[in-house]
């Protein structure tokens, strides 16, 4: 059995989320299988590195599937990228060791976060980011990224309830970027709890929004309580970015 | 009367154009003007400073229109943007002396065309390049762009038949820049006639990737026959970036 690894770009905009539903078609995990399938002509599953949500995008997911096919690589990622949609596009195709498994063996992940942040929207951002009309303290939110880098229990910063799993993670990596209008939040870490970006996000934004306090962080880490931390962003501003083995 | 002039930026992927066809409300002015014909409780006309074809985008398009409406520009802009679909947005409203004209008094135009030039396609940059998977030669692309530069008879690079106005037009900047896989040519003119930065760009790709030689520039200049210069390349790598007046 040949085992290959995936490198997934995909605009997220149209679709449920990364995770196959049923037969649904409106997932990233679907388009892809049914392709793969249509291809090998026998029927493929592909692990993906981890789920992403409805309208979150990717610039490197990474998934594997194991095939008997004989087809070149070469072959199969023109096959790939003339078949699927052109919001999903196939950036790479590598032949791995058949222990290789895209979610058990992430060692980490890097997202990123847009804000558009301007009373004027903009046409050409708007499914790649948030629209914040009002003027944000950078200076709060970098001493706000400051705080939340380390090794933390972030179960107060997800949308995860009580569980017997370690919730503890580290975050490597917090940092704003400005760029016009644009803000750019880039999140390196471990790993990441479900919904943990989107609420970080949330965080650092009613904080440089001033409506929490700096003080807010620590004591959802003390509290580890969901609702004192900020809101979940939208889906749309977010992309990962990279899959760390 | 005022005479109120727009600044409008437009994702023109679903749209069949700039401008109005009968009551289709697929067109950039057709859907400007509902809304303003709402928000003034009156019938509104926009002029806009040119057409854009069906799939081209803008960054500065500009129109202007004449109302008897007492409301505040702030008031209005944030009208527009508020009931505009999200992919056409009003950057900007200026009060303007009455005898502004978007399209009369237009002296120069700045646009932009995009290329995704690599094998693998971009899921984000899908609606606004041309992917073009071949090599090209830059430098000789450079050249043809000094060709073209200055004052000529354009119609030969243009879909008009013969016409008693003048096609003559001067080609100000023709630059090109690249960005990784994608590259950025940018013309600035004091006019460009109908496709005619479509043909341009086309014929500009055919002498990148070897199938047209540099000379044929100068022969279509002579010749002034469009069947001799490149291709049309889709419109949706073009985008209006400003209007000089």
């Amino acid at each position: 059995m040949r085992n290959i690894k995936l490198t997934i770009e995909y605009d997220g905009t149209r679709y449920l989320g990364w995770q196959r539903l049923g037969d649904s078609d409106k997932t990233i995990q679907g388009k892809i299988e049914n392709i793969l399938t249509q291809m090998t002509r026998s029927k493929v599953e592909i692990v993906g590195s981890g789920r992403t949500d409805a309208g979150t995008h990717a610039k490197g997911q990474i998934a594997n599937f194991k095939t008997d096919s004989k087809m070149a690589l070469s072959e199969m990622i023109e096959f790939l990228n003339r078949y699927l949609p052109q919001d999903i596009v196939v950036k790479k195709l590598e032949e791995v060791p058949e222990r290789f498994h895209a979610r058990y063996n992430a060692k980490g992940k890097k997202y990123s976060y847009y804000i558009w942040n301007n009373m004027i929207p903009s046409a050409f951002e708007r499914n790649y980011s948030f629209h914040y009309a009002e003027e944000l303290d950078l200076e709060l939110m970098n001493e706000a990224c400051s705080k939340l880098t380390g090794t933390h229990d972030f179960i107060g910063f997800s949308s995860l309830k009580k569980t017997k799993k370690s919730t503890t993670r580290t975050i490597n990596e917090l940092s704003i970027q400005k760029d016009g209008n644009l803000i750019h939040f880039t999140f390196v870490g471990d790993g990441f709890l479900h919904k943990m970006v989107r609420i970080l996000m949330g965080t650092l934004l009613e904080i440089g929004a001033g409506t929490l306090q700096l003080a807010a962080i620590d004591e959802v880490f003390e509290s580890k309580i969901r609702s004192e931390a900020g809101i979940t962003v939208p889906a749309q501003g977010l992309f990962l970015d990279e899959v760390y083995y």
